[in-house]
């Protein structure tokens, strides 16, 4: 049994559900917020990021490439042609680096803040960093946007999937963080066809389909964000 | 042929050498200041971070955990009781969390800051971001080590190596990171006696002996630096 410690506007929290979705792995969901800093899950994590996976009575699996590793060892290995992960180490490692900039880079110069900001810091009381957003960091994180988007575009344009010929956990990373800018309506897509044509693709999976539903409190979704073709 | 493109003051870097020292690989080292944006250097690694690990002429494969999981495929993996990645699944996870904390989030609270306001700033030009240093930022980078050496004694405390019984990639990335902590002389270490004591028995692997005659320039290190015993 798989427990995945997440919340839906987590980056790596939501490529490590589709991960999951990909191997068709069922999975139980716990809602965290981790600026609440709740016992429980500090004693899981106590760096208080997310996500966390715990299988079964086992070891607390912590971060989003950290879980990747250990569901592409259990899980991806016996997957032939549906491994997210390649079999050539400089493969893997073209995968990972892909991985980390979206889930690390992505996420420090745009993804996060933008969370912050736009979402957590309706739910954050005072002292736990709540407050009106700061419009600064918006704007430098939307002109960050402007330049992975770019780079989504880029390597959807000289590849397949992003990092070859093959989906890969590259793909799911990219698509996770894609998709909570896309429900904050942060994405102009008409500036990058390429992206958007991958993007689609992506959104079209089956281990999509569970964010296509889903809502936060509050915010609701930009018009197109449940659409398959938008 | 390992050429690896690094900086001394990198804590990712110094990594990646330790684990290299480790497999007995020889390396060819290329220091980069990546602040300069060098355009070889950005055409390996469009992110600008480092290390940069390149194997004849193969991709670049960028970023310490990165390099790390390349090296494990294709030398570790033959090591047997010298591997530094466990075998088994839950403990490649335990070891890869550390590894991450101390080169991810210790580096993001404190490593980082103290060498950009200590180190960086002096050679950077006004452009690149150089100038005096920032002393908010060393305080709040200083509060931070604090708990970070707490967390490394706690961890000596707990286990023979920071990870379990075997040395891993855990005692290598936090090793890393102490060691240019420890040649700023920002390290309190008679308030973290294991920790000391843990350190002490890195510090006397040959892995680690080319950094103890390392100099950056201009910034001799703190007197004890180069001792086994201090």
């Amino acid at each position: 049994m798989l427990t995945l410690h997440h919340h839906p506007m987590s980056a790596a929290s939501r490529f490590i559900r589709l991960v999951l979705g990909e191997y068709g792995e069922r999975v139980e969901l716990v809602e965290e917020r981790p600026w609440q800093r709740r016992q429980e899950f500090l004693a899981l994590n106590p760096a208080a990021t997310l996500p966390v996976l715990v299988e079964d009575n086992g070891p607390a699996i912590v971060g989003g490439t950290v879980a990747a590793e250990y569901l592409d060892e259990t899980r991806g290995a016996f997957q032939r042609e549906r491994r997210l992960l390649a079999e050539k180490p400089g493969e893997r490692a073209e995968i990972r680096r892909l991985t980390e900039w979206f889930l690390g880079k992505m996420d420090g110069e745009v993804t996060r803040y933008l969370v912050r900001e736009r979402v957590f810091k309706l739910e954050m009381r005072a002292e736990e960093g709540g407050g009106p957003p700061d419009a600064s960091a918006i704007r430098a994180a939307r002109l960050n946007l402007k330049n992975h988007m770019r780079y989504v575009g880029w390597l959807a344009e000289s590849r397949n999937w992003l990092s070859g010929t093959r989906l890969s956990y590259a793909d799911l990373a990219a698509a996770a963080a894609v998709s909570i800018l896309d429900y904050l309506g942060e994405v102009a897509w008409d500036e990058e066809p390429l992206a958007k044509e991958w993007y689609m693709r992506m959104k079209s999976r089956p281990s999509f389909r569970p964010f296509l539903a889903e809502r936060v409190r509050g915010i609701p979704p930009v018009a197109h964000y449940g659409e398959l073709d938008f």
